[in-house]
């Protein structure tokens, strides 16, 4: 007799929850030895013989994401870990700081734990100097890694990224829109590829629409509060009337740093957040914003994690940001230094 | 032979740096094999005899957090993380939410995988119904536990609070000082222990000082943006001019739901958050907010997590938060029902 038991009789014996019943069918992860020794009992009971033996597999995955105090990598890391749970696979989120562990003693430790697989947010391979190679070893020892963000281009791991040079694109866009032509940047330091891309989308679509993208509207600062704040002065001198950033909270610290040079968010000056992460609609003015699709990105995350074919391995599933349009944004009421006078 | 050879000599032989070296020599986890096997082998070739032994504990703890949308858990974990890095020991968060992957499920995987240490954050003994069980039970397996935040009493598991009952407490005087009368708090669902004890607080200062605490003054919600924003309905109702809460989102929230009111603040209506998150910086205007000194709080897990005498089994470290005063409380501009009037 090895026909299937109906799911509902085993768990009225065993006294657990259909969907637990659900995990050692499935020889999913998350169910405590005790309990899974029940349900299998009562399986036998039953005359079940195809019982499913638990796999060696830990069905872990780690998530190496940069420091959690940027909103954007506690809510990118909590999404895939909800969308891995889906498939049975318990995640473990670990910060990489410089100061604390660094991102290598991570990969190792899931490399020697034999992970499930490994999801790197942000990594060190957006510094050129870095590289792939590190991600490359661990893929070709037989763990599935994905990277998340931080680049657009990849070499033998599969990339999910946010399209940076298309946010920055369609940031000037919407200034220039609302009649804004002294248009600035701030990316974070360039040896970043992220900030290579937020430039590079920046200067192209400003030269498309004929714009000034002399070097006083660019400031490189950190991609932080902190860093938004210091680096607006620059392009306040510069007589910007619409500021295109990095992330959210760069943006914030633009505007703080913009109010402490008395002007106005967005009567004097507009600003453009990059993420959309709750930051975006608590802040007052709330922010406009480009938001980052990350429940699309994470089941892209969770495809590519399942599919380790390796004509996959250089993949590269680029998204589009999403213009939430906030208050920090405004249509220009002074006179521009080209003429233009806003109705 | 058996003297302690260079550290740099040994870094320079092997091509690793020298914190490499060290943590070799102390047997600290997140070197790679191949790389603890190059040290190891210069050591040999130094003559180095009292060559150590790499531990059979994976050096990992886990810490277990509610759901990373309130910046308190990804702040809370990251200093976790950052206190234990220092004595080597490689964090493991854990997002637990009812709907993805539960608290049980991350327990009992670092039960199996013999965890150095586990670490959970405002988890399910705050409802009473659930209780230290879970927790007592892997303690007496062996593995250190350390509880943080969601209740003030422990049994048999070494708890880290903040405390929330004078947290409540400060946030009363704060507000009667500016000359509040009517004052309401909001909390979260009352079968969690810190809704209990944050009511708890409230309602014995407000009795100290003799003001009303009538049930139109304690709006139950949920500890969100949204429950502050909905729940600071019945409040306003009640002519409150100051109102005290369970944390910054939730504050945010009812800065939100009083603006939305046509009401101003701290015009009209006085706003106290709590955590002392980022969140609290960056609203307009900045928040009043009660923070929890995060820092000195990961002191203490760390320091409990080592010292796991049964004597310190029922350990509670209490801390109490700090009045950081921003400009969402301000001193009462209008006629409150008891007739007082500011200057």
């Amino acid at each position: 007799m090895t026909s299937r038991p109906k799911l509902q009789e085993v768990s009225d014996l065993a006294g657990v929850s259909l969907a637990t019943v659900s995990r050692v069918l499935n020889a999913k992860p998350g169910v405590a030895s005790e309990t899974r020794a029940k349900v299998l009992s009562v399986l036998a009971d039953l005359g079940y013989q195809d019982i499913p033996v638990r796999p060696e597999q830990t069905g872990v995955v780690g998530i190496v994401t940069p420091e959690m105090d940027n909103p954007i990598f506690p809510l990118i890391a909590q999404t895939i870990e909800a969308r891995l749970a889906r498939q049975g696979l318990l995640s473990m989120i670990c910060p990489a700081t410089s100061d604390t562990v660094n991102e290598q003693e991570y990969l190792d430790h899931f490399a020697a734990t034999h992970a499930a697989g490994i999801v790197i947010v942000n990594g060190r391979y957006a510094d050129p100097d870095v590289g792939f190679g590190p991600y490359q070893k661990l893929a070709a020892s037989g763990i599935p890694v994905v990277l998340v963000n931080g680049a657009s281009e990849t070499d033998n791991v599969p990339l999910v990224a946010i399209d940076l040079e298309a946010g920055a694109r369609m940031a000037v866009q919407h200034l220039a829109a609302m009649g804004h032509r002294r248009i600035g940047v701030m990316v974070g330091p360039q040896r970043y590829s992220s900030s290579r891309l937020l430039k590079t989308g920046y200067l192209a679509e400003m030269d498309h629409l004929g714009l000034d993208t002399g070097d006083d509207l660019t400031s490189e600062t950190l991609f932080t509060l902190e860093g938004g704040r210091a680096g607006v002065a620059k392009l306040i001198e510069a007589g910007a009337t619409g500021i295109v950033t990095g992330s959210d909270l760069m943006a914030i610290g633009a505007i703080n740093g913009i109010r402490a040079w008395g002007r106005s968010v967005p009567e004097d000056v507009s600003v453009v957040g990059f993420d959309g992460t709750s930051l975006a609609s608590v802040t007052n003015p709330k922010l406009t914003s480009l938001r980052q699709p990350v429940e699309r990105m994470a089941a892209s995350v969770a495809w590519l994690l399942e599919n380790t074919n390796p004509d996959l391995a250089d993949t590269v599933h680029m998204f589009q940001p999403e213009l939430m349009i906030g208050r920090s944004t405004g249509r220009v009421v002074v006179e521009t230094p080209s003429g233009f006078k806003a109705s």
